[in-house]
């Protein structure tokens, strides 16, 4: 072997409070230093290199979508092998440095949905928005709202953002061309569609976990002075299409056993169809850093619409999903102020900046960074990690 | 050979007024009686197998994708090819009559949007929903309203749509969840995206036909009843998500050199993204059969905003573009009563039925068919026509 031989077995070393133990095993698609995108699980700060270790072509792919297509069966035979292996020494050359890899867009996304679960954001938005009614609309506890968004653009986490251009209008004038001047984040959590439905069958809240394989962060980066103007009546467009951020590594389902959590009192009780035994809210803690600072804490235990109720209501008149599909919750934010999920209700529409370092902010500038991170709880009182979703501002063009 | 002999060389047969001769030329994903799916060409009531003519394997698919991938270079290259071949005797073999082949979505579409671009429907719609205020919201003569659609949807004309259930509110009552009282058509144009774009970097007004392949009918199905009660505040999903019906035969926008005509007078002049000098309507008159009966004539060529103009918008905040993207005009009205593409303007919100055959209807029954064709000038008075778009309505699950 020319360039160094990289042979033997080693164990992966993982410190007892790594959020990224046995117990989590999240999976991405990452490129090593030589060598095609394939898929990979993390240990710890190393990769497992899937493809090597289990003699299965599924992990031979830039994306995790045959994995996807392939079962909840599978998932777990895939599971069980890996937590097997992560306990034994395993070759070097399977093996790489979080730091020397470069990760991908984990999934292929077919259709990108966004929901608007948190009660609390919706109702922020709702008074920033339309100040002059109620806040929550009268569909909104009646139905999961949600929306498709662009999946195109979805890029993995550390990707760029460039500001968007876009036509504003401020007061009555006649409306301007130019960069958003209003640009925001959305901390949000994405479920990944494993396997896929048959157009015209309804997924149901206990098939669940039969058809939805992870949970990954989501950054649904938005330019609100774009979105303001444009969104009536058929809704979000340019004010989110321009990019959505997704994290690296996607955290089995399984993994998040500990973090099931009832949801709050639902009032009206749901109609039927949003009922089911696999219905629970995530215990999942977010932290969104802004500059390195701390700025919010959105607490995804407090969502109003369970997962499995957005998905039911997804396919309630028949659309059907794919491998890969990918639907968010929407913002996540709590009661407190500092359990908000974006800078618009932080800021409360720009009117109370933050301070963030040794400056204040009330929306986004060039070169300021979001990095959003979570914690759930795994066993005997460990947590387990989610991995990141983080972006820099790029001025626009 | 086995199975009967097919061997020779003969013409097809074009009748002079054939609307699919050879200035026509659509594309389209056939299969055979025996074989695999691969990419055809429509000559008269032939299938051109073009994978057996052309030694190319991008015709040896499933999809136009690897095709609309090439490029505008790579197209008229092949419409030259195609269009002198149209001429001559063809191997027997490359040829199938119509009636054999089972069409199939002829595209891998990545993410689809939907536009609003006739002030007619806008208009009526605005009057429908909105009766108490201005029909037309402030920003729609600023830009080109759109929102996205579920692409894992879009199915292949002839594809039965199973009626959906969801949920609907009459009244001031809670809603119920059941089946659609209130299925509508919406007859459209979609464009076909070819060559993909770079994120962050527009597609200008004069970039449109570099990334345009062509164009298909595109009937996108609506329940107005589920529309209404779930479109606050983020647009419509459900109402739409269920079906979404593509023609199988998408004609290249070289076919429509001639149905070029300039844009109705857009006042305010719009804003300078959204101008230059590849900016034409496109004249082409739709028909639209309800179990037989034709009951409107939409006009495309009285469409507000261009084709290049959505693209240009679509793309203006960076959001980049992919080979099979779909986008479509959003229902085509005119404002005569019976240039309306939709049954709730053509019995004006279900206030005034209309007779379809011996039965009179305000939204679809089971088992109601609706078909929408379309046709375009071509050279010295003779028409073109556009693969139809069709669909039978299944009763709810």
């Amino acid at each position: 072997m020319t360039g160094g031989a990289r042979t033997g077995l080693i164990c992966v070393e993982v410190p007892d409070d790594s959020l990224f133990g046995p117990e989590n095993l999240p999976y991405g698609v990452f490129a090593p230093p030589a060598g095609e995108p394939r898929v990979g699980v993390r240990l710890s700060d190393t990769v497992l290199d899937l493809a090597a270790l289990l003699d299965d072509p599924i992990f031979l792919r830039a994306d995790l979508n045959a994995l996807l297509a392939a079962g909840p069966t599978r998932w777990r035979e895939v599971r069980d092998q890996v937590r097997e292996l992560a306990g034994t020494a395993l070759p070097v050359d399977a093996q790489f440095p979080l730091s020397t890899v470069r990760m991908k867009l984990p999934v292929r996304i077919g259709d990108y949905v966004d929901f608007y679960a948190s009660v609390d954001h919706a109702t922020n938005l709702g008074r920033l928005f339309r100040p002059d009614s109620e806040p929550l609309l009268p569909n909104w506890r009646h139905l999961p709202v949600g929306y498709h968004g662009r999946a195109g653009t979805v890029v993995v986490s550390g990707t760029p953002v460039i500001r968007p251009n876009g036509q504003r209008r401020t007061g009555s004038d006649a409306p301007d061309f130019g960069p958003s001047q209003r640009l925001d984040i959305e901390a949000e959590l994405g479920f990944v569609v494993g396997q896929g439905s048959t157009l015209g069958v309804p997924v149901t809240v206990d098939e669940f976990s039969e058809h939805v394989f992870g949970v990954g962060l989501v950054n649904d980066w938005s330019a609100r002075d774009i979105q303001a103007w444009e969104y009536q009546p058929l809704g979000p467009f340019l004010g989110k299409s321009f990019t959505t951020s997704l994290a690296a590594w996607i955290t089995p389902l399984d993994a998040l056993a500990n973090a099931r959590v009832p949801l709050p009192t639902q009032t009206p009780k749901p109609l039927p169809y949003l009922r089911g035994s696999d219905d629970h809210g995530l215990d999942i803690d977010l932290t969104v850093r802004w500059n390195d600072e701390v700025v919010a804490h959105p607490p995804y235990g407090r969502m109003y619409w369970s997962p499995a109720q957005m998905l039911a209501h997804l396919t309630a008149n028949g659309a059907s999903v794919r491998p890969g599909d990918l639907y968010a919750s929407g913002t996540i934010s709590g009661p407190d102020p500092d359990q908000r999920g974006s800078f618009i209700e932080l800021t409360w529409g720009g009117t109370e900046p933050v301070t963030v370092g040794t400056e204040t902010r009330t929306f986004l500038a060039d070169g300021d960074r979001v990095t959003i991170t979570a914690t759930a709880p795994g066993t005997a009182g460990r947590r387990i990690g989610l991995g990141e979703v983080g972006g820099t501002i790029l001025p626009a063009r």
